[in-house]
């Protein structure tokens, strides 16, 4: 089991990056108003120790190492006041999808919006609690799921509906795997602080007005029933992620509905571990695709 | 670029895993049928010699290792007579969706069906040319987008259809990402011998029976034009895989249906690098899933 209560990676003042342990400050438990650490050494999902040496935060970066994780599975319609939302059933079986490793970024990093994804409409914003795995598992009953868990985080489940529903034949994936379109962080806390990832505030800000305000507790499948479920036949690996779905309020489901546009700012907060605050950049380049 | 023309990677007689170029026996191109190759020392995406040193092949095992495969794309209907025999429009873009790197397998391994993936009906393969990407790119133009391929293998894309279509809220991960079954092999055939992807004969028997035969020149989306449109704001890695979809005659498409049974063995082809041979292997353990 880890020995660190909230694991985040940083760019150092000395201009190096680590692993660490996040120092918070005084009053608060979001992880991304630390500014000190304690390094962490050794391998995350496996031998690692957390010393003395204490270093200055500059910049906190995605939580794990790119070559630390495999793979980003996600979970469709798991909320169900956002099933309502989107007038779908609730469904009978989790609903996955996946993103590539190269969606990930950082809790303050931009999202940039390559041109192919400013055809159209229909970029949107969604709060996901983020399982991180922590021992390789296949087959996990319910009862002992949670015990293959690193810990949590909060993320982004950016989403651009048009490719998403309209132009993908069906299937979500061109719409939400863009580069950097999965930031997550600001830090993974331990289990050992969240015994239960079912009763925590779910939220986002858009331009600082609060759009997302749900709980974990109306998750369709909550956490250790979507490893017991998704580990059927299929071995889950240290460092994969699960993005657990969205609550209700995102964008699409607006009345009006709300885009994302070029420099606003979204925010997607999970309690007892903080906030992920990223700027959407629209990004110039060429695309010949054309809808 | 790469100094192989037949990448490999086996388990050797002197007990060693190893990469290594493939010699092929005389009269024929499967790489299937090499029992010996020059072994091959550094990194696959980086420096690396084929050595003059000689090892006998007692196993071929999945072309890359598993720690040098980053994501597996794969794109839905994108042959016109599979879209055609599945009763679906032909698409105006690449169907894409995802495969994890569990789901990695090699040319004679045997393709495990959890008692999850036994319930209901619609256990199928598809054969598939795989493309593997050589060099990190994106937005790469079409003209180009070839010189960043490093080979090409066939693969299986083992799919279930009950979980793929009825049972996933649509989105036909589930039914595609169980353990080892995406196997492919028996190697990686270098650009440098396949300077044309869209003329090659693709085909799958069942137990002895061919079931798929077509040519890649049937695809509604080319490699290139493939890659151009998938690395539109998405970074591609090396080792990353793609798999080009699957030309009709899939058991879903026949009629009557044909499924997939415990102990059949299916075989895809693809001219000028050789043939995958897996065997279905129902396996025991534990679900609680119920259709």
């Amino acid at each position: 089991m880890p020995s660190f209560s909230r694991l985040i990676r940083f760019l150092a003042k000395d201009g190096r990056t680590y692993y660490g342990d996040a120092i918070l400050p005084h009053g608060t438990v979001d992880i991304a108003k630390a500014t000190q650490a304690k390094i962490i050494r050794g391998e995350i999902f496996g031998k690692h120790d957390v010393t003395d040496q204490v270093a200055d935060i500059r910049k906190l970066l995605a939580p794990l190492a790119f070559e630390d994780v495999k793979t980003v599975r996600c979970l469709g319609l798991n909320y169900e006041q956002h099933a309502k939302e989107s007038n779908m059933p609730i469904p009978k079986f989790p609903i996955l999808f996946y993103k590539p490793i190269t969606s990930l970024s950082g809790p303050t990093d931009p999202i940039p919006i390559h041109p192919l994804a400013q055809l159209g409409t229909g970029l949107d914003y969604e709060c996901e609690l983020v399982a991180i795995i922590g021992r390789t598992c296949s087959n996990v009953p319910e009862s002992s799921a949670l015990s293959h868990v690193l810990g949590y985080a909060i993320g982004n489940d950016v989403s651009h509906r048009d490719w998403q529903l309209k132009h993908g034949g069906g299937q979500w994936s061109l719409g939400k795997g863009f580069d950097a379109w999965a930031p997550y962080g600001p830090g993974i806390v331990s289990t050992s602080l969240i015994p239960d990832p079912q009763n925590l505030e779910i939220s986002t800000r858009l331009n600082g007005k609060t759009v997302q305000r749900s709980n974990t507790r109306d998750m369709i499948f909550g956490v250790a029933k979507t490893i017991a479920f998704l580990s059927q036949g299929t071995t889950l690996l240290p460092g994969d992620l699960i993005f657990t779905g969205t609550p209700q309020g995102v964008g699409m489901g607006r009345n009006p509905q709300v885009w994302l546009r070029d420099g606003d700012v979204v925010e997607v907060a999970l309690e007892g571990v903080g906030v992920c605050r990223n700027r959407v950049e629209f990004t110039k380049g060429e695309t010949k695709s054309k809808l």
